[in-house]
């Protein structure tokens, strides 16, 4: 390449936007110049980059002029409708929201377990998954190269910010108000302390709320079906057995999931414990005896998926149990965006 | 019977003991005297049981002394030493610990699901579950007597008072110190904040803990075998294979998991609503649409196991994927021993 790509960073004031700039003040700098995109609301202000402040300008047309890349993390409406703007106008665009994801003609892209992919875009758009996938599929696409993936049952505990800044704001504000309050003496205390649920289906703090994403045929929520047809695509598994059950938490960032994997392949503690510790991207914190699994607390910032508590099923040889947690700003949005983003950046281009 | 039966209530100053006192206000009255037992720690303390202050007695041979039934919440160690005691001395024991849950001549008794196997108890002790069984397993033997149960899968959001008063005291106190702070901003927060984190594996406020019990064989937790030899026992299905991953959420009160359950022959949603909505101690709370799934908040006080976001499984015609919330200090363990007691004391006696 004979210049530095030009990238734009749509959502650049966003929970993930956040994380984006603070990762591309502290990744290799690849980029020529770096634009900051976001709505009307947020334009003139100044967020440091690359340790320079830089001005946020509105989403246009004219937004995208002289990009080569642009990451998108802002709601599915936006990227559905502005991602076909930018792609037009010659721009690869690498979009975290769930507008592309389950497309046909969009690629899927998590570059440790499938960078093949990113290369067949018509399109001109590179999805990257949701951040529950991006917790443990780096991990489960590894054990599925030794042992044959066959069914994965995956319950989630996920983090506030997984809805945003809002999201995030919520859980902090529910939480200082019941920080000195009895909580937990009788039904519905909560109810009575919290009015505003925030984006939330029921209060958050002190709470579990087993309902993320939107209603869809038989009782699933569409990021329960997310989390199959994310693992089915990436994997190349398109009969791939799933079941998921969403709930979220109250932690501020990091989602976690309890995994049970079943394979074709008989499995063993320790082999499995050693293809994950292999594993780019991956990560294993597991010795029980002396307090080691990973906690969300400990995840918050770090890059890799973490995996612990890895155990061979007692009543089934061929299948696993683990505890995963992944930072769902980091590896769940930004970084997967950004690696991406590296990728193109770095494919031979026309002079 | 020509008298009321008398009951001791050893563990009267504990988590489940506090709301066991409750309930023996609130039920049917059966009972005679009702004698107060704990450590000597507490003894003279008068906590108010159907409406008069009843003075606590400390543990010793003579607090069994015409007792008829005695119902144990107090720790393992404690119910491993006194219940035989207790029992020598004619007293039906009705034990909430550990400690004789999988003996073989201990009968494990949920009153909705196996009322019959309390007949047969050599040695005059009959024991409780453990709240993370007793928060699925009446929903789970209704669906079970009508498909047919395979297999389980289960990870569960488990509340602070597990761990008792002092698991619920060392959440509140966390919860107070995060209330006001920055959280979630970068790795191990919770750690600078937080320096103790009672009977926890790790700081609990604002994260999830992969750890209950002790550690066993192949990297499993005592209580995740728990949940598998107990339901196997409860439901008289010693092959039934069962994986468990228990994981503690900062919830005062009030278990939830996440249950996979696999069947004999083909479920449909609607039959299996049905088929819980008509199980004795089961609430079917089930209509996303409208918002409605059960939280801990919304079912803490109650007597009933909860459940909902009923599934059935996209690729396998004969699962279920359900949400299930149990109050562990209710239903979880002084309404299953209180319910165990009151069948006791309905028995035809010796005059
Ligand atoms: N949070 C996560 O864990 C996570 C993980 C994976 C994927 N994602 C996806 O990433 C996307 C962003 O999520 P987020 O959590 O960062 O949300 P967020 O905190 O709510 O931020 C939304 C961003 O989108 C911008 N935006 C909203 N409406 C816009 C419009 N009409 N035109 C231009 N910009 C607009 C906002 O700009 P203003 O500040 O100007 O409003 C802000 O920068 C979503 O699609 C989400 O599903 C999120
Ligand atoms: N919490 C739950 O959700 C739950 C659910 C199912 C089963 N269980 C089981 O129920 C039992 C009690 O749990 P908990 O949560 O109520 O615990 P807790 O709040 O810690 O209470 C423990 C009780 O045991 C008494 N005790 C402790 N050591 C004693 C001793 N040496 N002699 C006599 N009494 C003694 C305590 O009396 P002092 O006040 O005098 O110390 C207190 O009344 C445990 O075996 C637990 O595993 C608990």
């Amino acid at each position: 390449m004979t210049r530095r790509p030009n990238l734009a960073v749509v959502g650049a004031t966003g929970a993930v936007g956040e994380v984006l700039l603070g990762l591309l003040s502290l990744r290799q700098d690849v980029w020529g110049e770096i634009r900051l995109v976001a709505s009307p609301r947020s334009a003139g202000r100044k967020p440091v980059v690359r340790g320079e402040p830089v001005e946020v300008v509105p989403l246009t047309e004219a937004a995208f002029d002289g990009i080569d890349v642009a990451v998108f993390a802002v709601p599915d409406v936006v990227s559905a409708q502005w991602a076909p703007v930018a792609a037009a106008r010659g721009v690869v665009v690498v979009d975290d929201s769930a507008a592309f994801r389950t497309a046909e003609d969009v690629p899927l892209v998590v570059p440790e377990v499938n960078a093949a992919a990113l290369r067949i875009r018509p399109r001109g758009i590179v999805a990257s998954p949701a951040s529950t996938t991006l917790a443990m599929i780096a991990a489960v696409g590894a054990l599925h190269a030794e042992y044959g993936l066959v069914e994965l049952v995956v319950a989630s505990y996920q983090a506030a910010s997984g809805e945003g800044r809002l999201g995030e704001a919520a859980l902090r504000e529910q939480t200082a108000l019941v920080g000195g309050v009895e909580i937990g003496r009788q039904t519905g205390d909560l109810r009575a302390v919290i009015a505003d649920h925030g984006p939330f289906a029921a209060p958050l703090a002190l709470n579990a709320v087993p309902w993320t994403g939107t209603l869809a045929d038989g009782g699933w929520s569409s990021e329960e079906l997310g989390i199959r047809d994310e693992s089915r695509k990436i994997l190349s598994l398109p009969a791939l057995k799933v079941s998921a059950t969403c709930v979220r938490i109250p932690v501020v960032r990091t989602h976690a999931l309890a995994v049970h994997a079943v394979f074709e392949r008989e499995v063993t503690q320790e082999h499995a414990q050693e293809i994950l510790g292999d594993a780019p991207g991956v990560v294993v914190y597991d010795n029980p005896e002396a307090g080691e699994f990973p906690t969300p607390n400990d995840v918050v910032g770090t890059d890799p998926v973490w995996v612990g508590r890895v155990r061979r099923a007692l009543d089934e040889p061929a299948a696993l149990d683990l505890f995963l947690c992944g930072d769902n700003l980091r590896k769940g949005a930004a970084l997967n965006l950004l690696q991406i983003a590296e990728l193109v950046a770095g494919e031979p281009r026309p002079a």
